[in-house]
């Protein structure tokens, strides 16, 4: 059966879904939108694809099949895909996913394991460049407050390109509390701050680390702030005041990469 | 005389030069948002600041006296400022600059001259973004091919954070000719590549060097690749395909200020 009506349940929810903080964690669920992104959702993650008819034709024959068996597709019309859809040129497929839970231990286990902490980011846009970023250091999970901006937003999502699908992370009631916790399992606490004592390429990232980032306005806050080991700052040439928090976070991670690399080979 | 209907010619300008990167080289003019951005533009860019009656009344006295005194101030009722108004939650300011003009000697003068080449980015906040991380890292000029996106778009400009105003830049008709310019100049140049043979942190920055950084979803033009001495690449591990454009310059510019600042103090 192919949905005509934007007045369908299912079309209805897709919608709260993409608007809604709340829908999505009250569910558990994500949309995820394009090709690209509905191929890489794990199996075992994807409940429903939502796909025009003009697109399941031209999909790859191979996925199309097992998606089939796996009776995951859902066709809409053309005008009720582009109700549904968050981005201004649809491809003519979103994906509905259950959003995962990681444990505390997948975060942080790991002898050399690179922790990165995030304290009430607001910009979706960064946040999902973070865990791209952190994917391609090879950060080993992402630890974050539960004011920061959702993980599951559309655009998050978007600004991830897939490392939603590979990059643990977890959500602390009590972020201060948590990273003592880590520091209890041997884990050095550095913390990004405009006003760090020293500069972040004279510190040490080759053993169990975690690198505390703040909000993009007001930094970290005194109470997390007071449990790092040591306080870093990005160098700034020129007049700029401060660099962009995924930037400066891309750059640590960076950082933290470089000095392992250089460790193994040594 | 305070500026009372949308159908203003100042008005009508103000909204073209905001939406129509045309209007915008037309005239070489551009407008920014906001006190913070008003109030870092240079004073010979300065062509207009335009507010609302509660802005100018809670504005700082001092700044208030000297752009009365310079004939800057214009009102606009709250209504029109709306209109006018490319932002969500606008301040009551906007100003309107002349775009500068730089040679080619004062992007690439300088004996240890850092220069990133942009080749066709059209996202304005990956551009943006650029070149806030560029004046923080200590470069001296961006070079930057015909078709990238406009720098005095307002994303890219808001993007800057006010680094619009310091950070020299370039357009080039013909890129690598252009970098073959430098090259004559003495630079060496790096291209960030995905399948570049070598990680960039093994290579020297602290010359004049010149590091090339690609369109977001093409990479870099086989033209341009040509020109370089080396192609390097951001190692990456796990399953992520690449890093955002801004990302990957950030990491390499802040890798260059990283090895000068080791080299000065050798």
């Amino acid at each position: 059966m192919i949905i005509t009506s934007n007045a369908n349940q299912q079309v209805k929810n897709i919608i709260q879904l993409l608007q809604k903080t709340k829908a999505r964690k009250k569910q558990g669920l994500f949309v995820v939108e394009g090709w690209k992104m509905c191929r890489e959702m794990p199996g075992d993650w994807l409940k429903m694809l939502y796909m025009t008819e003009s697109f399941y034709e031209k999909m790859p024959e191979e996925e199309r099949e097992q998606y089939d068996r796996d009776g995951v597709i859902q066709l809409v019309s053309e005008s009720v895909f582009g109700h549904m859809s968050d981005t201004k040129t649809p491809q003519g497929i979103l994906g509905l996913g259950v959003q995962p839970r990681y444990t505390w231990e997948q975060i942080c286990r790991g002898e050399r394991s690179l922790v990165v902490v995030l304290e009430d980011l607001q910009d979706p846009g960064n946040v999902g460049t973070i865990l791209r970023t952190a994917e391609g250091a090879g950060v080993s999970g992402i630890l974050l407050s539960r004011q920061s901006a959702d993980l599951f937003g559309p655009k998050t999502v978007r600004s991830t390109m897939g490392s939603i699908y590979r990059m643990p992370f977890y959500h602390a009631e009590d972020l201060p509390e948590a990273v003592r916790e880590l520091k209890k399992e041997g884990y050095t606490v550095y913390a990004a701050d405009l006003g760090g004592s020293r500069p972040y390429d004279e510190k040490d990232y080759t053993r169990k680390t975690a690198i505390l980032i703040g909000n993009e306005g007001n930094g970290l806050s005194k109470a997390l702030l007071q449990t790092a080991d040591g306080a870093v700052r990005i160098p700034m040439e020129g007049h700029a005041e401060s660099l962009n928090a995924a930037m400066a976070a891309g750059i640590l991670m960076y950082e933290a990469a470089r000095q392992r690399r250089r460790d193994r080979r040594s």
